[in-house]
């Protein structure tokens, strides 16, 4: 077998086989196929497409590319929850303790904030002392003994992805979807998890702008991962204006802390009921959708939720005291409160221009491995659907430094789009894939 | 300007600026563009194409990726000639010298062989003592003292069309009409030549298979040409069966010495006439056509083609002698005469198969830098459309290994096609593109 070969057939439209992908994606990993014939081979699949075998040949190969996480001999079904990327989505900070206050365990791997996407890692380490980066024994021991840990992804699981992802964002060949689609669930895959639900964003504020590619890339990772034997549904839930009131790390840990004190602005709470009810579904542990959310909403209001996150902080390290003072997370230096310049509706808050604008008060990444400001971002008062009077707090901005303070407020502004009329309410959930 | 974001424009379909093309060409030469952007890109282009702007564009930044050469203080308007590749194709050995003695300079640099497709300079290497590896200057000196030159290309020609020609190999991004004449016509530019004559083959034994894709190539190539300032003119010539009767080094300079004697294959000494007649009529040294054939004519029947052979010969270091006394060419030990299995006509020759067969008997290349066996080839004594009776000679094997030679035999005898029926008579010339 050639690469060169596997490159011409995919330019010509043909559906590699299961041997074919393996030879190339073993190749890539042990570094014997050269970067520039995986780039030619990636921009041919851009092209080309992979259907949801191949697609699913792909997902395996580069899973088993290194070490695959066994979590049987902790629990049986491990639960895993993954968002596709978004702005304000502190969901996992609420549903992972809430799901693991169930009795079901939830070991997640995670990842970090890039470019207006903000990332949990990233929100978790405004924790005084919280480890994000565990090794793979840690990660058993604190999945065991407290069945919840959230960790950033180790070196040695999925190599392959790591190289094609790393070559596919130099290469123009980022967007395509049997190649996103295969990168996400491999990682998910390799890191053991026997449930998954998928939270694909979708809107302005998301990877995914239009519903169609949402739906697609929703379907297609359920496919692949029922193909392998794992029980996967996806949840596309709308990104047009950000996930809750706070984006910003530090005022991100604040908000999900608040929405586990059931003080949670309302589109979040409700996002985080849908995505936990799926899990608790797919984990055959409630009878139906209703019995799934009346035992999550007793586990929120007799403080079981809480607590459990209060466990999981500690376990990996953190101040758990957060919960009853978030005096003790990072505050800025500016905090400054802007109100309404006119009266009139919301009708739309630019949600990837509020992640852009939190990236340049310093609150995430223009680049890998830029360091972070925990304390900066804004904590909107008034939504989409909104009315507002002229003077009424619109959002309190958290800034370091008076220049970006002042550039940001300017900004986020301009992001708010005001109208006469009350427009048409933005949706929560799309959509259900299973 | 970011590579990836050209990447990615080409990716979209979109068209290059003139701008963002110079940027890769440079980027690419320096290394300073790596080699899996460039590979993504050369993919990018073979999808989405490139207007005839976009490969003029690519075609002169890599001519002047290094040096240009300047030819004009030798002669205003030096001729070139270029082929696609094919098999028995030794066109150059007579045309160069036919119209040089007409007093016309060609100046050329060629290629050597690969798989199936002969080289010049492989051929020339057969006669002894001469040199196909000249420098700059004895390029210019040679030109300048004998008005003809054939040499290797050098290595600071069109730099840039080497690496990209590596990585395409290697990429699966061959078979591009842009990228293809955009190769062709950036080492011509550079090499200095004012009238250029393009012999487009198409068939079998070709790298272009269909009548569309050659015309295609051409119009391709010549439209560069005239945006540039050439004078460019492609004769689109059939190549289902080999051209004239000689596969393989020597004997094919033995065929075209033959031919400069008058006593050529029909069909090959017709194809060097109409492609002469191009470069005669592109440097205005005829009135007509029919001009131009006279003064050909006359310049092979007064023995001035001849005689210009053998200065050329002689000034690059070979022995000029082989012109009156052809057994100083290199030999074949087994020389053997494979007679007609059957009557009949023959229907087909499979140009290709015959090139695969005399690269299998040590006169081709399957990789570059391998070494070349010149004595070794075949002779055909009748061609398509010829009606046989069994046991007349069919061709003559030349070959230094027996097993060689048994295996090409049956080989050549299965390239071979009879019918009963007259075949339809196989086209020379199938257009011109001016």
């Amino acid at each position: 077998m050639k690469a060169v070969d596997i490159i011409i057939k995919k330019r010509d439209g043909g559906v590699l086989t299961r041997e074919e992908i393996e030879f190339f994606v073993q190749g890539l990993t042990r570094g014997e196929i050269p970067d520039y014939q995986v780039a030619a081979w990636a921009m041919a699949v851009y092209w080309r497409g992979m259907n949801a075998d191949e697609t699913t040949a792909l997902t395996l190969a580069m899973a088993h590319s290194g070490q695959v996480l066994d979590l049987t001999p902790i629990a049986p079904r491990v639960l895993d929850k993954h968002s596709s990327g978004g702005v304000g989505d502190k969901t996992t900070l609420v549903v992972a303790p809430l799901v693991a206050s169930l009795g079901l365990p939830v070991g997640k791997m995670s990842g970090r904030g890039l470019s207006f996407s903000g990332g949990t890692l990233d929100k978790l380490e405004s924790i005084p002392g919280f480890r994000a980066d565990l090794t793979t024994q840690e990660f058993l021991t604190q999945l065991q003994r407290h069945g919840i840990v959230v960790s950033g992804q180790t070196h040695d699981l999925a190599p392959a992805d790591g190289k094609l992802y790393a070559l596919r964002d130099v290469t123009g060949t980022v967007s395509s979807l049997p190649l996103i689609a295969s990168s996400i669930m491999s990682k998910k895959i390799a890191a053991g998890a026997q449930i998954i639900v998928l939270d694909v964003k979708v809107g302005r504020g998301a990877f995914m702008k239009t519903q169609a590619q949402a739906t697609a890339l929703a379907e297609l990772m359920v496919r692949i991962g029922h193909n392998v034997g794992r029980k996967v549904a996806a949840v596309i839930s709308d990104m047009n204006q950000p996930l809750g009131n706070a984006v910003g790390n530090a005022l991100e840990v604040i908000e999900a802390v608040e929405t586990l004190k059931e003080r949670g602005p309302a589109d979040f709470v409700e996002h985080c009921l849908q995505v936990a009810t799926q899990m608790v579904l797919l984990a055959d542990a409630a009878r139906d959708e209703d019995d799934a959310r009346t035992q999550l909403n007793a586990a929120l209001s007799d403080g079981r939720a809480l607590q459990k996150f209060g466990a999981w902080i500690a376990g990996q390290g953190g101040d758990a005291r957060v919960v009853e003072d978030l005096t003790l997370l990072p505050r800025a230096a500016i905090i400054e409160t802007v109100t309404a310049p006119r009266e009139g509706f919301i009708a739309a808050i630019d949600a990837q221009e509020v992640g852009l604008t939190v990236v340049d008060l310093g609150g995430g990444r223009v680049k890998k491995g830029d360091p972070i400001d925990h304390a900066v971002g804004v904590v909107f008062h008034r939504k989409v659907g909104a009315r507002v009077a002229r003077g009424e707090p619109l959002f309190t901005l958290h800034a370091n430094d008076r220049a970006k303070g002042d550039a940001a407020k300017a900004r986020l502004l301009a992001a708010i789009e005001f109208s006469n009329a009350a427009p048409a309410p933005l949706p929560l959930i799309h959509r259900i894939v299973r």
